[in-house]
């Protein structure tokens, strides 16, 4: 009887495998690793310490060394793929699929994408020009090429003698793609629809002719988006002349899903690609010197813009102490805006039609939570510095920034993806270029009006 | 011949929708609804103002309630439920899935609870109450209870002829179980064995033994990692004593994907729970005003922390205008970390093994970055002010909050973890908390005792 599934199988083996690594014990790694699933081997590289990762690698066998590549995410398999030398990396990609191929293939520079061709047979070679051929991140480089396709004027009982004769299904096939003699795609008909009808029954007359197909060049996130509202397992991609060409499967959707959702996360925090946790200090520590480079320009001009009231502050040093108050507010307020915003985006909810009624809302929303924060903050520092004219200054300048804030966090990221810039990359730079200044003015300039 | 899918096409209805909606024409959308699928209903709704979305949802045909409703982003289901009769909820949960039905139940206030089940009826009750009595967020409230079971001992043909007799597959089947006579899981028969395998075989010879089944019990994330890592379009749910209790399918497994990548997006901004872009102004002005409050402290506490240098921050007031860049940088930077380690530990890459490992390299990057910022931010400073001594001190202000902002964004989220806070949601207020006390004591602290 088939055992539940143990909790944290693969993450408990890391561990054991360290620890015989460590002490050179290479051939037990070797044997535990040829027990392993490539999906589990694919985990245990990806929770690995770079180092690790690199000697692990060497003692997976190499005929599957091609299944785990295609379970490994991008960054780690970049990164072990660097490493390997054309041969193997031929080899490695015999087996792969269509669209793993193509995204290997895309990763290698020039000179070793030449020497692994030159290492393939003709056969591979060709599958190779033709993996290339789609655009990135379109369904074409999603697809794969393992459709079954029956023709619509026979019976079901012919359908289910040309499977048996055909053998095994490919993984995740739920429909047969029906298509007339010039390959044109007419509809599916799904497995089920198959098992449960008569087998005397013709094709033509049972299958689905409204299934959707998917052009060739939709973007892959467009692709997901209707896999994950329509429930789809699989669906078919057509040319523009509605010939078949390959299939999209969910398992691959899957995958996209995640990067789309991680790339807002990470993108946001300045990460953009940067989805393995455990490379190298210096490859990491480039990547991420970029985004603190530009958060240093935006800090030098909030100062720079603060260093316009370097005299009031001499009078007021108390300005000093409270100067970070309203900025850190706008920054978190138009961050939740902006994320908002972005999300949004991402999962297709935000068009022309409802982004002014996005910006009224967030507009009141600033305005709302200005007035709340305000007041409070006001009573503080009264209360604290026992100066009310003080209090009103900081609440006049917060409730301006929040209100500023939500404007900007909603809008900046709709005006980047106008001017085909990522928001998820670009806007919370700009977002806090925005608050901080605003802020600084807000406060300091009302301030100097008032109270010096 | 089916037409390649419109891309975009539902938020271009939105447009029609809105205008129709302004001008009164509620006959013609209704008539437009009739003729749209359930989840580009569904995509409307959750795309529309809630004002908007109200009116639509009445224009919703009662008999397709349910379906939209499974179709509907949980936020987004909770606003529209609140606004239904009991008795409509009850007719709209008539036909939904096991796990929806449970969402839906939970989700409602006690009192609207008990009127919803007594406008059910017994059947539909029962089915509620086994709905409800699995936990939420597990295997259980995710599952569905539509399997197709066959016994072990049986040829195939008798398989092809039981599901001819029981006409079309629950949505998603990709195995059928084999079960005992005591409904014990033995292992999966998958429809592409059955549809390749001579019709004499017997279902025990050619089932996948070793087919993995989920316990009851397991929590959604980790089921959904299973998945991911195994590409399963389906697998079987049991408990502790292997009794095959449901099935949970790739469908429900995106949703758990997609809302988990979010929760960390949505909570790092501190937009917990709040999917819905359209939800009303107050509603969502209080969920964010929670976040802003918790900042208010914090901007509070580093306000106090610069107080303690008014003194200096009098004789220099240069320090004010450039007080607010190591704080900054150092939040940028550990927000860097704190991202990276809430994504690896959201998809299980990091455990005890490696922690060490990952503290060690967030260190390494924070005092490389330090390094170099330092030294550039030295060299502006100088030159701007010519104060050599000043550009020294904000330099080593800035290494050691880049260092101390690296083990920080690594650390706080697993000692948040370890005490069962979400890392996704405490993790940015404690980080910003830390970083910025760091940073104003690093930069005045200095200041105070070098410069004055």
């Amino acid at each position: 009887m088939p055992e539940a599934f143990e909790q944290d199988y693969p993450l408990q083996q890391l561990k054991q495998v360290t620890k015989s690594l460590n002490s050179g014990q290479f051939v037990q790694v070797r044997r535990m690793l040829a027990k392993t699933a490539p999906c589990d081997t694919a985990l245990l590289l990806e929770s690995s310490p770079h180092k690790i990762r690199r000697l692990l690698w060497q003692l997976v066998d190499p005929d599957v060394q091609g299944d785990v590549l295609e379970e490994l995410s991008e960054d780690v398999r970049l990164g072990i793929i660097a490493q390997m030398e054309p041969e193997h990396i031929a080899a490695a990609t015999e087996d792969m699929g269509h669209d793993d191929l193509g995204e290997v293939l895309r990763s290698l520079p020039d000179t070793v994408y030449k020497d692994v061709v030159s290492a393939m047979d003709i056969q591979d070679r060709e599958r190779a020009t033709q993996a290339l051929s789609y655009q990135e991140r379109s369904a074409g480089a999603l697809m794969n090429t393992d459709t079954v396709t029956i023709r619509p004027d026979v019976t079901l009982d012919v359908v289910l003698r040309y499977i048996r004769l055909r053998g095994e299904l490919p993984e995740g096939t739920d429909d047969l793609y029906v298509v007339d003699k010039h390959n044109c795609f007419l509809g599916a008909l799904s497995l089920s629809t198959l098992l449960t009808n008569p087998p005397e029954k013709i094709v033509l007359d049972l299958m689905d002719e409204d299934c959707e197909s998917i052009p060739i060049s939709m973007d892959e996130s467009e692709v997901a988006q209707l896999f994950e509202r329509h429930n789809w397992i699989s669906a078919p991609v057509v040319d523009d002349n509605a010939h078949l060409l390959g299939r999209v499967t969910i398992d691959d959707i899957v995958d996209v899903i995640r990067e789309d959702a991680e790339h807002s996360l990470l993108s946001l925090a300045g990460l953009d690609d940067e989805e393995d946790t455990f490379a190298p200090v210096l490859k990491s520590s480039k990547k991420r010197s970029v985004w603190l480079g530009v958060n240093l320009l935006t800090a030098l001009a909030a100062a720079f813009v603060a260093s316009f009231f370097e005299g009031t502050l001499d009078v007021l040093p108390i300005l000093a102490v409270l100067n970070g108050i309203v900025p850190s507010m706008g920054g978190v307020a138009g961050s939740q805006s902006l994320t908002l915003v972005i999300r949004g985006i991402a999962v297709g909810h935000i068009n022309q039609t409802n982004q002014r009624f996005l910006m009224m809302k967030e507009l009141a929303i600033g305005a709302l939570n200005g007035i709340l924060w305000s007041l409070l903050i006001a009573g503080v520092i009264a209360l604290w510095q026992w100066d009310f004219m003080l209090g009103g200054v900081l609440a006049f300048a917060m409730f301006m920034n929040l209100v500023v804030a939500g404007v900007a966090g909603a809008s900046i990221p709709i005006i980047l993806k106008k001017m085909n810039i990522d928001p998820a990359l670009a806007g919370s730079v700009v977002l806090t270029t925005v608050t901080d200044i605003v802020g600084i003015f807000a406060f300091l300039g009302t301030a100097t009006w008032l109270l010096v």
